[in-house]
């Protein structure tokens, strides 16, 4: 398919029909996401792939039991990597010294990057994708799932499988909301009420504020889909987990 | 061009030619940046296009004066960013609560994935890209230049251009280092120097380690390109701009 294509026409997909991946086709998906651009060609992430029914079963548990991830055959979890790295320095005599927030960073671009490569190559052969944002909310069990030593946190993860149905396009904001020339452009109230306009008068936000019993689709999100105390709940969990993991030093709570 | 050949024939480009870059391409590099996955749709990050020439000479000194960032016509710096969509909360009685480190890492994600769109749309139109891992060492200065408000951080920038030639593809680590099956595979010393043989056996290995006067590659990383004490110094910077930025509480130091 032509790249362009492959790019504008993304959706994310959250049904499956339960056909098997081909070997070759992984292969080829993994091989995509490793030649990406990463920070000074260390390669910081790796890349856990779960097909094993009973594993995904228990991933499935951690990613808040969303039906998809049992429907497809593959999940890719994509994690920041400073282990294999720093394991490779201390055998050759050489100090690493990447355990800290900059280069959790660092290492989070690099397993992005590969796996936005492995979004790409897999809608490229007529596969379809999920980004699984629970990972970073369950880090810690599936560390332990995944038996990821120290050094290696879990930062996103893909649901990979054949589409059952093709969904419409997913309604973004004006590019001009996201595009600042030369300097940002602080909006006006006035402006923000424009940029968010056709988004608000969509069918589905009336829905799902009706379904949700709030006042606006602002709401929607703050009230339920991510809320204030979740949100610090999540975040001081996820943080704990990357010290426990060794991956920063900096932050004590 | 086929999807699949862009992606695995992706370089690093380093060198530029003057040559412009026409507006309806450079609108579809932004477009196809944002079609991408996001975190709850809510699309939190930002893209600033640099063309003006003076303010490309400023992001040249804080880039460490890189040449390829004066040749190269277009500089895009990517930014984490919960200003927008807190703007739009507020304005709508919702209450935001994203200026958390656990947003943070969201907001990195999701402006990675922008920028790895833009990379792969470039390539697909005849472009170079590099990305510049110094936007987080000198985040701060990015700031001040780009006018970045709170709850904006820069986290990557992408130099765009023509190629000034075409360099081989870089070497890669082999795809069992970075791809483990069900579980996180610890692999043994034996097993990491066959890992890292090929990469230690390449010529410009043999020339980098001369010139650097070490003792082997690995030294090359952690005692000439990314020294330890380098990384605690901007990861300590990075952290403190994080938290000037109002988007991260968690950490106080």
């Amino acid at each position: 398919m032509n790249t362009l294509t492959t790019l504008l026409e993304h959706r994310s997909i959250r049904k499956y029909k339960s056909d098997a991946i081909a070997q070759d086709i992984i292969d080829t998906i993994l091989l995509a996401a490793t030649r990406g651009a990463n920070t000074g060609n260390m390669q910081l992430y790796s890349i856990i792939v779960t097909r094993d029914e009973e594993k995904k079963k228990k991933l499935w548990e951690y990613h808040f039991k969303q039906p998809m991830v049992l429907q497809a055959p593959l999940l890719l979890t994509f994690c920041a990597d400073i282990h294999l790295f720093s394991q490779w320095c201390l055998q050759r005599k050489a100090v690493p010294g990447y355990d800290n927030f900059l280069w959790y960073t660092n290492a989070c671009i690099d397993a992005t990057i590969a796996a936005q490569n492995a979004v790409v190559a897999a809608e490229a052969l007529g596969l379809g994708t999920c980004y699984l944002g629970t990972t970073t909310y369950m880090a810690e069990q599936i560390i332990d799932q995944l038996q990821l030593p120290k050094g290696v946190i879990p930062v996103t993860t893909l649901v990979i499988g054949y589409p059952d149905g093709m969904p419409p396009l997913t309604d973004r904001l004006p590019v001009e909301a996201l595009v600042h020339m030369e300097t940002y452009h602080q909006y006006t109230p006035e402006e923000i009420d424009s940029l968010f306009a056709e988004k608000e008068a969509l069918p589905q936000t009336e829905k799902l504020i009706k379904e949700n019993q709030v006042e606006n689709l602002a709401q929607v999100f703050t009230e339920k889909r991510y809320k204030k105390t979740d949100n610090i709940h999540f975040s001081a969990t996820f943080l704990e987990t990357l010290r426990k993991q060794e991956f920063i030093r900096e932050c004590l709570k």
